[in-house]
């Protein structure tokens, strides 16, 4: 049971009506590491990092477990930097600053004992990398899960394109699945979209929770309606990073099985929107996650006999 | 097993993207009391129309079950008449008019065999008119549900916080709760609205499903992700019929039987936007309906087995 991540490992700074953060640690890999790490699976993350970056942050990842081997330093180089502001309703947000940086020229290299991972996470990154990591790769993985945005779609869509054709599931919010298929409806989006490669799409609402489509079946995970949403920055990441570590530990792929990695993942997620940053999901214990899990069932489990 | 509705019974012209209807029927109390006769539940309705209303939308009513000798008929006098525009998105309109006619002086008159029901259902109006219904009553039902809207808390603020004190279960949007709560957060906007008398909130999010708040308790309804929403009109009240129709029906106003009751609340709203105003709800089978509770069923419940 083993997940291979491939995604920013980066710094944030971040503005809620809550407060503003210092350059914190951020990055989708990071937060997909995290949440996979809670589930007891071997995680292994291949990203790159400039000089700037410090010890303690590589220190928080190997103490969870996570096998930072494949973590590429560049010590000329600087960290991907990105600052942004969250709207008072903190369903949109403004970007004030994106530094590529070391991202800009990103070659992955996989270590050579990551070659045969049980599940691949792309995480969002310019498709051209994530197939990159997908060819060093000595077997297919039993599940390669990927995730974009708009920002490709509308600079890099051929390429998008030919890598979600060795893609099983794809994680993208309900405006990029609008984009993608052209289709307002959700169930429309899903069905175009199944066709480019993808036999399972995850689309995530953020407050509204994700809805899961494989076949003609549907699977609807609400998000946790929370007193305060202090920061939703990464939330997306801790949910993908549940959903797929909690495939590799189970290495069950059946719809059922999905059911309750997407309830997984939005368990996470609804922890790291609590903090800023990575603080909430680096300190979260196995109990709580169990008590969460609890009140998702409580909160959309009924019955109903029927003849 | 009895269910008093007050609303309107109405004539409404709708366009959508998908095509303009006539001068047709709808209402409030109408989408409630077809919902609710589904339920076999024994349904009488207060409101007033004129002299324009056909006899046959009165017997379609009356076919289904729904007891009408509450609805007032003024001869001389025009039925209330609602017309709007949906726009491409399905979940906002514009009005295009509102002809209140008989519903300016509307004196609600209790039928004698009805004054004393299981439960109340107050549909969307002014709060004086739901007050003097309430007054009507010769015993208290064991549950009384109100709806209400922006429009009311505009205009008539204090009224409906008077009638509120009385009401057990209160269904408003989420737009609507923000603004009775001033608090954008739904969970902290539940507890300000419990404390202003229902012991019971419901809020409506469209598309996005429903919750349920009771004490410490949520419940999430989602709505059914569809391929084409064709016209959302009436499916707040159907919504609200089904769910005041399944707890006269049940007797059983536990948090557990109202979580059951706000599922066939979203499995009938999710006809009645097949279809322009009633007509989808009005030919629908109990044999669909069963269905599409199963369909309910899958789209949430899953099993995660804790330590």
């Amino acid at each position: 049971m083993s997940l291979l991540v491939v995604g920013t490992v980066a710094f944030d700074q971040i503005e809620t009506p809550f407060g503003k953060s210092d350059k914190i640690l951020g990055g989708a890999a990071t937060f997909i590491g995290l949440a996979s790490s809670m589930l007891d699976v071997r995680t292994g993350l291949v990203s790159v990092i400039g000089g700037d970056f410090p010890q303690e942050h590589l220190d928080l990842l190997t103490d969870k477990g996570i096998d930072i081997s494949g973590i590429e330093k560049i010590e000329e180089g600087k960290t991907f930097f990105w600052a942004g502001r969250y709207h008072n309703d903190m369903n949109s947000r403004d970007t004030l600053a994106t530094e590529l940086n070391v991202l800009e020229n990103f070659n992955p290299v996989v270590p050579a004992e990551w070659k045969k991972p049980e599940v691949l996470m792309l995480g969002n990154l310019h498709p051209l990398v994530q197939k990159a990591v997908l060819e060093q790769l000595e077997e297919r993985p039993k599940l390669v899960i990927l995730d974009t945005m708009n920002f490709w779609m509308d600079l890099t869509w051929d390429e998008l394109m030919d890598v979600l054709k060795n893609v099983d599931v794809l994680t993208i919010n309900d405006e990029e699945a609008r984009q993608m298929s052209k289709e307002y409806s959700l169930v429309k989006a899903s069905k175009k979209i199944m066709e480019l490669g993808p036999k399972t799409l995850i689309i995530k609402k953020g407050e509204h929770g994700a809805l899961l489509f494989q076949d003609k079946n549907v699977f609807f995970a609400p998000a946790l309606p929370l007193e305060d949403v202090f920061d939703p920055t990464g939330a997306g990441d801790t949910f993908a990073g549940g959903f797929s570590g909690y495939l590799a530990k189970t290495r069950n792929y059946s719809f059922d099985n999905m059911k309750r990695a997407i309830i997984y993942g939005s368990a996470l997620a609804s922890f790291t929107v609590e903090k800023f940053g990575t603080d909430r999901i680096a300190e979260l214990t196995e109990e709580e996650l169990n008590d969460r899990l609890e009140v998702f069932k409580s909160l959309t489990n009924f019955d109903i006999e029927l003849d």
